[in-house]
């Protein structure tokens, strides 16, 4: 479809790569602010306790301290640090600083003062009297009867349920599951944990807060939400929102953990206490314990098919610990089902449950893949276990359920997507072709055909089949402005994030190919709370599809304006010229420049700006789709595991652009294959991270990770920009499932617990008699 | 009218207030970049020279510089330095850099080093051999036969006649006037002379350039025209205009010197050979030499009426001094007439004809008034003259014949006024209101009725009355974008440029009238090419007219999606709903907050970004009047002229802000004071400025100031933003002639040559036999 654009399709440069490449200071920390305070943190080293007495004036006496905070100086409003859509679906169960804390490095006070290092030091001088109480360090351990109480205060929204640690729950039911899977030829049931896992983004949080010259504040920080972020901060500090400015530099990395407000409060306080500018960066050790984690989930999932092959009945029942607190609790849980059911909707009967325990470990929250990635892994073994049980290939049992284009799924309108009563329609669906190019590339029919190997190296393959959403619908929401330039260029301003992942590119390329003009005539800025239009932010893969939609719409509007001056000047229609390399064609080939034609607008008759703002608000979120290919090499005498090559073939709609659409998928990937793998927090009895590092917690480099070949396949969205989906979080959802299948090939033992270490791998294949 | 305002016609504080009183680092002078390098100008010996040879050798090696600068290695395009709108009307008769220089303080060459002063060390280690030409240092000698020709070069437009020293001239006739003349019973002619008068803003021309992250050049200057400016150094450096981006802070007055080009070329030429920072900012000698001046002007005025007292014919003849460049030359020529004529419309012959000379003197540029200061000084000082032959007062002279309501003048037509063929019509004119409210509170049936004094201090009274513009019909263009936040606040982004007048709080306030909400809840950012919508610049009082325009045009927009939002929360319709007091309320009462709509415009259904940018072109300038009183006392013993009291009473239409208002005419009054009294440029025989600084050049401090009290006469402008008219420049023409009035009412001597300097004084009074 890409043959018909000039500059979308196109693997454009990084508009903002130059200063990127040669390391200008372009990211938050970078910013060099004269008498700024530096912040510590001073974390709970009890994974339950309670605050009897805490004596901050060794510390706040200490030359060079300006400030310290604890909960007895600080707003005490709830609120929730999930970065979501107001009203947020997280439970507000978070403060400030609270007088109890609920997991080791909860927030106990922060220090600040004129060195990072002084405010490390004063740390030690804080006092503080805890009443250790008993902690509940495990699903099994807050569901049991009993229970320490982890969020005994109230909930007066009643969204959590106390005296159960359930942050949220869920039971979702189409049609009669018991009764369905009777009527089974087959029915397999399995039992799946994940673990705890970490984003890892290259840069830590970090937040710099000043006054500006007007008193008003300014928060410059590395956020996927500037706009939620500004209402958010807002409301804890209790300042009109307009006199709060939030800035996005370029950032890191954010895999969804940068959706928290973590740093930003207590920045923008002690800005307002003092007056000063103040620093907080996490450090990678923070980062890990204190910052965000992906939720672990254990999930039984329960299939069922009739003879033809047909899958007859599914039930997902997921357990989430969201740890301490419930950031992304209810929407993650929630996405476990919509982001993995509705692919194979020939089954009439399904079944979601779900529960979001409390317990006093990390906080869960945002993670690339969102629930989808954690529920694909036993839904996808379970149907590997099943083809076999069929006497199936598994790409045959894909082939025989997966929805396909003017299809729905029950789960579409029960679980949220679309609005109620109109379910979403699947507009375009590549998974055939997907499953055609991932089998032809990764040479599926005669890698399977293999016969098993018997040496103390043995290969296998196996693989999946995935889909994600294009942001959420009837909640994201992106909006553009585009303003003319008098030598017929354009700035583009957005509220949307690049976090790294080339979206302000991306968007350039969209309204480049709208005006007729290379993406060196777009200059891009994003995001801004004072310039840029108001932005939802990045996260469930929706900048693309939704921020691209509204930059397509902005863009509409101002090459009609154009239209309509170059149609004076030509002395024809609008609706007769053409926009095209940078000039405006009438129908006998007379054509005046886009310069022309600004300069006339600003200076000539008819003047005025010509420019646009133009929002959208997606009422769908057609899903990306994707197969995946993993062939394995398990040495059953040491239990490692090395992945050999790996296909991921794509249905992502039009890739924008395909190089940097590529890189979404090869990061994923190599993302899914350390989560898959090596990837985990190990704890002590007492619940402390033991791995809190880059070194002992093991994310896989160049030099670890398989050849990942990426197939863009092709296929059209008509609801999205040029005819575009997401492709940012799918990828990463693979992994898991194709190497457990894989690994199965190989071995014939299945893992029923991400990642598959060689210590875990080792076990299992002992436990079977193998190796 | 005002009192149907809630937030218009209040005397709101100025919204960037608090950043200014408390010193905070806002000015384009305050930036404090890393690295930078200083500029420091060589300028021109000579009044007229060739460069024969330029040897920069010897500056270029000394340790620290960066950078030499002359014609050898510069661009070489012509160009005009105006700022105007495109094309401008002024000759495109300047270089960065020329081979010939053209008056004492032309540019010869810039020196780029690592400290100002080592730049200004560099300085004289460049060696120039001069042949020093013959040179016009007036405007008889300009307009001599066989006077030194300044512009020699080509003129490929043929704006400029080279070989007469002409850059401008106008012949406009309506009617008869020799024939007109000889019907009347009364014939006044005079011929009156100005000076060379500086600006002097507090803080003269700075400008920081760099390149950004991403490598644009970002300007940081002090500019009325940012946008002018952008275009004008992109086609100097031949740079696309999106790689530029100026950026306009609090700026320290303008005055108009601030619309021309004067650093900015140069600063952008050395960040683009260097990358590095660069950093201009003219001495306060600099700033009276090389910077703009008020054109000097020789003014021949001939006014005749009939018995009734009516004027029945003017005629104007104004040969302006240009100085060494045509800068403004037509425009600020073509005022003296359309800026003062149209005043007197009841004369149906009328006749304006004018010249701008070239000499080798400093340039004449923009300066507040604009030629009508001017040409106001002759005309009013005639019909002064002729009410005393008629036997009138010189009140009941100007009610007999000055323009009313409904009417208009064929100087509106003729000298570009309003559309072609389409003479403006004026809406709004209170001068009755201004001549009565300003005879009263001044006191001048009293004052006037005194007996002559006969001792060594004689006390008069003199008036005159006056018109200017509202900005520039068909050419000014303001354009506003508005953003709603989620608090009920709204941002403001205008290119229009606050020079320190309060344009910016009263921009803000029109907004806030139209939304129903107070002046803090809109937070207002001027101007940044890359931000802020396109905007002609702070020039012919235009500001409040044009971009105020644009601010209730957006503002209406912004008011309309309210309602949409509001009335569907209200259940009723969009038409019935009012906005107010941060609300919107239904008919029966009911309301909801901003916050609330724009909170559901961004998270509820219908979700967009409430905002708007709207445009504003004038087809109209419609005058604000003024009618102005001054008390002099006359030391007839050393020509000492003190000005014991004076009133000017203005139609500025509504007044948006009535002590900003007020404070504009307080300026402009004590601006025309020192005009009028004190301040002129003297010369060395060779053309250099003898007294380039604040200590020789006199302007008024408070204490030689009289009262000066502002009356604000209740008008309403129909087509004005909330009936506004402008204000900023008008106060400026009334005290040369009101005073010049004033000095023949005490001592019987006319005045014909501004300032009245006690020395000038003295030799009039001694020539007429007094004192």
């Amino acid at each position: 479809m890409s043959d018909k654009f000039e500059v979308v399709g196109t693997s454009e440069r990084k508009v903002d790569g130059l200063a990127l490449i040669t390391g200008r200071p372009v990211f938050a920390g970078d910013l060099d602010l004269p008498h700024t305070l530096h912040l510590a943190l001073l974390a709970s080293p009890h994974a339950h306790a309670r605050i009897r007495r805490i004596d901050a004036g060794g510390a706040a006496r200490l030359p060079g301290v300006a400030l310290v905070l604890t909960h007895e100086n600080t707003p005490s409003l709830r609120f929730t640090t999930a970065g979501q859509g107001y009203p947020e679906p997280s439970p507000y169960d978070a403060r400030m600083f609270d007088s109890k804390v609920r997991f080791v490095g909860d927030r106990v006070a922060v220090v600040a003062a004129e060195s990072p290092r002084l405010a490390r030091e004063a740390l030690s001088l804080i006092a503080v009297d805890y009443e250790v109480l008993p902690a509940a360090l495990s699903l099994d351990a807050a569901l049991a009867p009993g229970a320490p109480v982890i969020h005994d205060e109230a909930d007066a929204e009643g969204i959590w349920d106390a005296p159960h640690n359930l942050a949220a729950a869920l039971d979702v039911a189409v049609g009669d599951t018991p009764a369905a899977f009777a009527e089974c030829v087959a029915v397999v049931e399995t039992t799946c944990e994940t673990q705890y896992a970490q984003h890892a983004p290259l840069e830590t949080h970090v937040c710099q807060s000043y006054l500006d010259d007007n008193g008003r504040l300014v928060l410059y920080t590395s956020t996927q939400v500037p706009f939620h972020l500004r209402r958010i901060v807002a409301r804890i500090l209790d300042l009109p929102i307009h006199r709060i400015r939030v800035v996005k530099p370029r950032i890191g990395g954010g895999f969804g953990v940068k959706q928290e407000v973590l740093l930003e409060d207590v920045c923008a306080l002690v800005t307002m206490r003092t007056g000063r500018p103040a620093r907080w960066e996490y450090t990678r050790s923070e980062e890990f314990v204190s910052a965000r984690t992906r939720h672990p989930f254990r999930i039984r999932v329960k299939v069922g098919a009739r003879e033809d092959g047909v899958l007859h009945a599914i039930e997902m029942d997921a357990i989430q610990n969201t740890g301490a607190y419930g950031t992304h609790s209810l929407t993650v849980l929630s996405n476990a089902g919509s982001k993995t059911l509705p692919l194979y909707n020939k089954a009439p009967h399904l079944r979601f449950t779900g529960r979001s325990v409390y317990t006093n470990l990390p906080v869960g929250g945002a993670y690339r893949g969102y629930g989808g990635t954690q529920a694909s892994f036993p839904l996808e073994t379970a149907l590997d276990r099943l083809a076999e049980r069929l006497g199936l290939d598994p790409v045959e049992l894909r082939r025989r359920n997966h929805i396909g284009s003017g299809e729905t799924s029950p789960i579409f309108a029960e679980m949220g997507e679309g609005r109620e009563g109109v379910p979403m329609i699947i507009k375009s669906c590549a998974i055939p072709e997907c499953l055609n190019a991932g089998m032809e590339a990764f040479g599926w029919a005669h890698k399977r055909a293999r016969p098993r190997d018997t040496g103390p190296v043995r290969r296998g393959v196996g693989m999946s089949l995935h889909m994600q959403g294009s942001g959420i619908p009837l909640i994201d929401m992106g909006a553009a402005t585009i303003k003319m330039n008098d030598d017929g260029s354009f700035h583009l301003l957005i509220g949307a994030t690049d976090l790294g992942t080339g979206s302000d590119t991306i968007l350039g390329q969209i309204a480049a190919e709208v005006l007729g003009v290379r993406l060196e005539q777009i200059v891009v800025y994003s995001s801004d709370t004072d310039f840029t239009p108001f932005d939802t932010g990045a996260y469930a893969s929706s900048t693309t599809y939704v921020t691209g939609k509204a930059v397509e719409r902005a863009a509409r509007e101002v090459e009609e304006q154009i239209r309509r001056v170059a149609a004076v000047m030509l002395q024809t229609e609008a609706g007769a010229v053409q926009l095209g390399d940078g000039r405006v064609i009438a129908p006998d080939g007379r054509s005046v420049t886009l310069a022309e034609v600004c300069t006339r607008a600003y200076y000539g008759a008819d003047q005025f700006q010509i420019g646009a703002t133009a929002s959208c608000v997606p009422e769908e979120s057609p899903p990306p789709f994707m197969a995946s290919f993993a062939e394995v090499a398990v040495d059953v005498e040491t239990g490692q595991v090395r992945v050999l090559d790996y296909v991921a073939a794509v249905d992502c709609g039009t890739p924008i652009n395909p190089r940097m659409a590529e890189g979404q998928v090869e990061g994923a990937v190599a993302n899914g294959i350390g989560y898959a793998l090596t990837e985990e927090y190990l704890f002590t009895p007492g619940g402390k991270v033991r791995n809190a590092d880059l070194s002992r917690y093991k994310i896989p480099r160049t030099l670890d990770l398989p050849p990942i070949r990426v197939i863009l396949v092709d296929s059209y969205e008509p609801t999205g920009p040029m005819g575009a989906k997401s492709i940012a979080e799918i990828g990463i959802n693979g992994p898991a499932p194709s190497i457990a299948n894989a690994i199965y090939h190989a071995t014939g033992v299945r893992l029923a617990r991400t990642p598959f270490t060689p210590e875990r791998v080792w076990r299992a294949l002992r436990e079977a008699g193998i190796g």
